[in-house]
């Protein structure tokens, strides 16, 4: 322990005691900190007790900076150079019914982009593309580095689990956050989420930064600060950045689960689906369009000529899937109607997403399984006038005491009166 | 850990992150975390970020006295009530040179006090009373409780370890400060200290918390905030309670290490001695003469006619101690002299407190060995007027390596210049 002690280059105690005051650490500080966690030179005790001085004191520009190269530099990088299409990723803060990564990614596919999307499960009330993906009979979501390679050589998409050789740092850090009370932090957020976007080594990035309740972050100058804090990161290490921030308030589309949103997204592919989820997926296509240099491209026209349809078909089947089996359908439903009549105000993606959760379509620990079954239909939309007895949602899900909790939840998902005016896409940050 | 969660009635995430934004906790959430500390359901990495929101955020009175009496509830209490004389407990917040323990609980109990001095051990650049006390030959500081009861009733004085019964959580959370950068923060040291004074259960409590370079927190508003807190807290458990606020910019007396501490002590008790730490022994004698109901005892006479050498003789004995037997002088003594001439307007003792520690008197880590003869004489104090190449400070150790240390560390000790009047009784609370 002394010797050990006589060759680090910095004393923990003495760094933590640093930003509990507010202090900036410098570079050399924060990269020694991230690595010397990692290596457990640095404790879990020692390095929440820091966390927390961070998400009460923050951090400087260059302090995220320094924050962000040493979770890069904890693992490898990829390179998306050599496939012949411009590499673009995107990158969603997550919310309620957020399928968008499903109908988007082929249909920049059918376009000529190669979006590598290196997705996780769902925690909590928010849901994970790779749950939403594994309703489909036979689909698999690890793949080899080649599989990869030849999916976004020959077909342009690929949505798959992401490996452990990126930022092993952010891992660790986050899995220790989560327990701590230390997730919810705009400098930390960020360093996180860019560090594995930095590494993947993508030629652009394109960022759906989310507000509202359903939302990580539900306030609005919150979901700008992430923003402007990803883009700069992203810009600072050469990584063209674009991000919109959009609305969460309401789920997106109607439906929230697994299977369902996975139907809803082959809707959207076949010209359909829900008008906001149709809006977000053409805006972000357009940003992403953008930084593979055709900003010129329409990408309506795919979703209408089945050109998307056709690549979300490959995708499904390189990866194993029967793009025609049918999906898993709930035992159990159940229709919520309205208790009176009048304009909808309101409908609280938060309470939609924690009725799903609860329904089963969510996790509350790592590694618990999914009911793909499992969601809520939103049948309403705010600003929406309906009368007395009229349905809200649908609830399914295959075990009655589940259906029951996810009822409870639901309670008072709607609020009524007038609806506010909310644009779907509230900014841009580039 | 499924099932386990379900029985606990709080969840320590959200607990954290209500104290993240300065919420206050309520009583059952604060026994409950401690509690669970001790237990091991709430991790140390889930305690020390919830302890440095607390350091940076701050704690109302309602949860500093909640905290408290949860590290009460931790452990066992002790009862003084029987031994025939009024117990009164003291103690220091820690200094440089601070051995007023030392001459101050055989003069109590010369008076008819009983004084039970459950003491520690040493740690950087402040002294331990049982370390000093150790360079006696043979004396113990271990003792079983009968032990300590017989010698509180016959002579009425006791300095010895402190048992692991008393607040074990407060033991297992300091241990987390110490390595998390949590240590110094008002709410933490008072019920830290505190929860082990209620819990000894005397009669009275007279405080000596210290301000100045060589104390813990140097800023005197932050003792008084300290003593203010830590009277309350006392007097809120109805334990009376008495704070000084009391100097320790400069060393206390002349001697600062162990065996020469020991030496000075029994200066005092020989009616003589440095004039400040006869003043300071005598200050806190009364307040604590007033708490075990004799206010017009004057404790001055006891110091001079021998009866407080008797009991320190009686004291000593009754532990192994031989008080004739000659204590350790160190191999290597060197002198410091001033390198000009003029008045001294500081001496530092945070300088002399880590010469001291440097020269082997005290220790970097838990139970490292000390050097007893080792330390600092201090000859000069504020205001002397001194000619150039006059001794400022006498070092002595066994190492010429440690000597090389000690002397560098007192290089800019004395500070030259007209020195302020700073009176050594700086505060009462009572």
């Amino acid at each position: 322990m002394s010797e050990q002690r006589a060759v680090e280059p910095f004393d923990v105690v003495d760094l933590i005691g640093r930003k509990r005051f507010a202090e900036e650490l410098g570079d050399a500080e924060i990269a020694w900190l991230v690595d010397a966690f990692t290596r457990g030179v640095v404790a879990p005790e020692q390095m929440s007790a820091l966390l927390m001085a961070i998400v009460i004191q923050g951090m400087s520009r260059a302090e995220i900076r320094a924050m962000t190269a040493a979770m890069i530099a904890s693992g490898e990088t990829m390179d998306f150079t050599g496939l012949g299409r411009p590499a673009i990723d995107k990158h969603s803060t997550g919310g309620v019914g957020d399928k968008t990564t499903l109908p988007l990614v082929p249909l920049l596919a059918s376009l000529g982009v190669a979006v590598p999307q290196l997705s996780g499960r769902g925690l909590g009330h928010t849901g994970g593309t790779l749950d939403k993906l594994e309703s489909i009979p036979g689909w698999r979501a690890e793949l080899t580095n080649a599989e990869m390679t030849r999916m976004l050589t020959e077909i342009g998409g690929v949505i798959c689990a992401a490996g452990s050789g990126l930022a092993p740092a952010d891992k660790k850090l986050y899995a220790l956050r989560d327990v701590t009370g230390t997730v919810a932090a705009v400098p930390l957020i960020a360093s996180s989420i860019m560090s594995k976007k930095i590494a993947e080594g993508a030629g652009g990035l394109v960022l759906d930064v989310k507000f509202g309740s359903g939302a990580f972050l539900p306030g609005l100058e919150d979901a700008r600060e992430l923003g402007e804090t990803m883009v700069r990161l992203g810009t600072d290490s050469g990584l063209r950045t674009v991000a919109l921030l959009t609305d969460m308030d309401a789920p997106l589309g109607r439906a929230v689960g697994n299977a369902n949103e996975v139907r809803e997204s082959v809707e959207v592919l076949a010209g359909g689906g829900p008008a906001d989820l149709v809006e977000l997926t053409l805006a972000l296509a357009r940003e992403m369009l953008a930084l593979a240099g055709m900003p010129d491209v329409d990408p309506a026209p795919a979703l209408a000529d089945g050109r998307a349809m056709d690549s979300w078909r490959r995708m499904i089947l390189a990866q194993g899937g029967d793009p025609d089996a049918a999906l898993p359908v709930a035992r159990e439903t159940e229709i919520v109607r309205a208790d009176r009549a009048g304009e909808i105000a309101r409908v609280d993606a938060r309470a939609v997403g924690v009725a799903a959760w609860r329904l089963g379509a969510g996790r509350a620990r790592p590694g618990d399984p999914v009911d793909h079954a499992a969601g809520v239909e939103v049948l309403v939309r705010p600003g929406d006038t309906v009368t007395a007895g009229q349905p809200l949602f649908e609830v399914a899900c295959d075990s009655p005491g589940r259906l029951a909790r996810g009822l409870e939840s639901l309670a008072g998902a709607v609020e009524w009166g007038s609806a506010p005016e909310r644009p779907l896409v509230a900014g841009r940050i580039a």
